[in-house]
């Protein structure tokens, strides 16, 4: 929240879209990798990167195969089923947060993640999926109201006790995708529960617009450890709203919400008041919008392909 | 043109971002590269990559420095100049023209593209940018009409006779971007030439909304040599009409304009009906307009990112 420098939207990609691209920077890239290990359920692909420190932390005792040749970690052969697999995860990562080894787990959420893609059956813990480095994915959505020419944005703040970014701007509506839960039904939820949007409401008018997925690398105001992997895709949402129907907080986790204009968000942008992914949402909006153009931002091909990665692990 | 089996959306995608992902297929990345020359301005990172059978033939002469061993290709360090290193370019390029050795250059257009960024200095003619696998930009839009829930979108067929994709199905309006020229004028005066739209109507209602970007390999369908490199960025405009404005072809480059509903727009993608990077640009028409979700498109996440995809020059 620092009031010095302004960030440029570039620096705002930046912070979020931390872990090096190949193309651009092999050397980068490649001493990133090399010391990390690939995670690999029964059979799949690499599905996530574990941190060595991780590697080296976590108590995996006699059921998993850690090969510190080929750096890679998998089940034991013997765990082929989802059910063994999914069983071995949640055994290990609560024998993990017993001996309280990582802090991200003390922030335990009984939430379960897919582990494979989107629709995969194993799942995970979510507090544990930035030990694996696996893809997750989530759903913001922007909540405007059009005043002639002019986008106002409902922006809130975050309850200034949250754990993590307490106290910054977020985005109208965001949260995690559990296994098997469809984006859209997410959506329902979360503007519920943090909005007070009305079902019908959200049914009716809520737009999905595509996606903005990023390779971030925990830093200190994410809470817990530094440089966990967490590849994410946020699915965004468009809500175009009267000047007649206002959110408010429904829990805790939210201080307030307040209608501002565009050139005041861009400006709490720079100014880096945004959670990091929120405002990577953001310049995808303004972009969809015709807000940000080449006319005004130099860097424009660059940051649409960068609000856009791919993820390194299957999404489907 | 085939109407056997259908292609998926992931497959058309594939058909266009043809360039391998070394983060998803490193040894195929690699193995690409290693048969390409970096192509260098004066002083400038690499700006393009020059398949080695195109260096061969190239009549360099000795103006230019070619370094067998770490496959370098730039102009001599006396060109050192804008003026310089765009004549060299220039009549490198005539010369290799007027003796007919690449078939690419049949299609000389007389157009200038920038080499390095959209506001580079040196350029470059046009048909030779794909000899030297330099990033291009283009604009390209999607009128469309709606009709109650309904989108209608004006569809145009490439005149038969054209020697790249003749008789192929195109966006409503598309072009290259010269050196020099603003996106919006560009879109302007190809909207204008191409579709017969007024430039009043344009100004007031095209609306940029993003890029598509991907690594296009050619293929014998595009004319000229297969297996040259073209990263490109399009800009992509919506363009929403009333049912009263109809386009019509202004020059002979078009055949007709057709108002097609969506389905039967995505089953003539599905044929392979349309130029390949015109289907990416309907793709993410469809997915910014909430037609196309992961309900209905597993391969969802993956084609979003694929369609923005970070071009390997730099944009600026």
């Amino acid at each position: 929240m620092t009031k010095g420098r302004l960030k440029s939207n570039l620096d705002i990609v930046n912070d979020c879209d931390r872990f090096p691209y190949y193309e651009s920077d092999p050397e980068k890239y490649s001493e990133l990798l090399s010391i990390c290990y690939g995670f690999r359920l029964h059979g799949s692909p690499i599905v996530g990167y574990i941190p060595h420190w991780v590697v080296k932390e976590m108590p995996w005792g006699q059921r998993w195969l850690v090969d510190h040749t080929r750096k890679l970690v998998s089940p034991h052969t013997n765990y082929d089923s989802v059910e063994s697999q999914t069983s071995l995860i949640k055994e290990t990562l609560e024998r993990a947060r017993d001996r309280e080894i990582f802090k991200v787990l003390k922030g335990w959420r009984n939430e379960l993640y897919p582990v494979l893609g989107m629709s995969g059956e194993v799942t995970m813990e979510r507090a544990g999926s930035a030990l694996f480095g696996i893809n997750t994915y989530g759903v913001h959505m922007t909540a405007y109201v059009r005043d002639g020419d002019h986008i106002n944005i409902w922006v809130p703040r975050r309850a200034s006790n949250k754990s993590t970014y307490g106290g910054m701007l977020d985005n109208t509506v965001a949260g995690g995708i559990g296994n098997g839960e469809k984006q859209f039904e997410c959506m329902v939820r979360e503007a519920e529960e943090e909005a007070s949007f009305p079902e019908a409401l959200i049914r009716k008018h809520a737009k999905l617009c595509g996606t903005v997925s990023y390779f971030f690398i925990r830093d200190s105001n994410a809470g817990g450890e530094t440089e966990l992997l967490q590849p994410e895709c946020q699915f965004v949402y468009d809500l175009e709203l009267g000047p007649d129907i206002v959110p408010k907080p429904n829990d805790d986790e939210v201080e307030d919400f307040q209608l501002w204009g565009v050139e005041k968000v861009q400006m709490a942008i720079a100014e880096g008041q945004f959670k990091p992914n929120c405002a990577l949402v953001l310049l995808d909006f303004f972009i969809r919008h015709g807000i940000l153009t080449p006319d005004n931002e130099v860097n424009y091909a660059e940051i649409v392909s960068r609000l856009h990665r791919k993820l390194p692990f299957p999404t489907s």
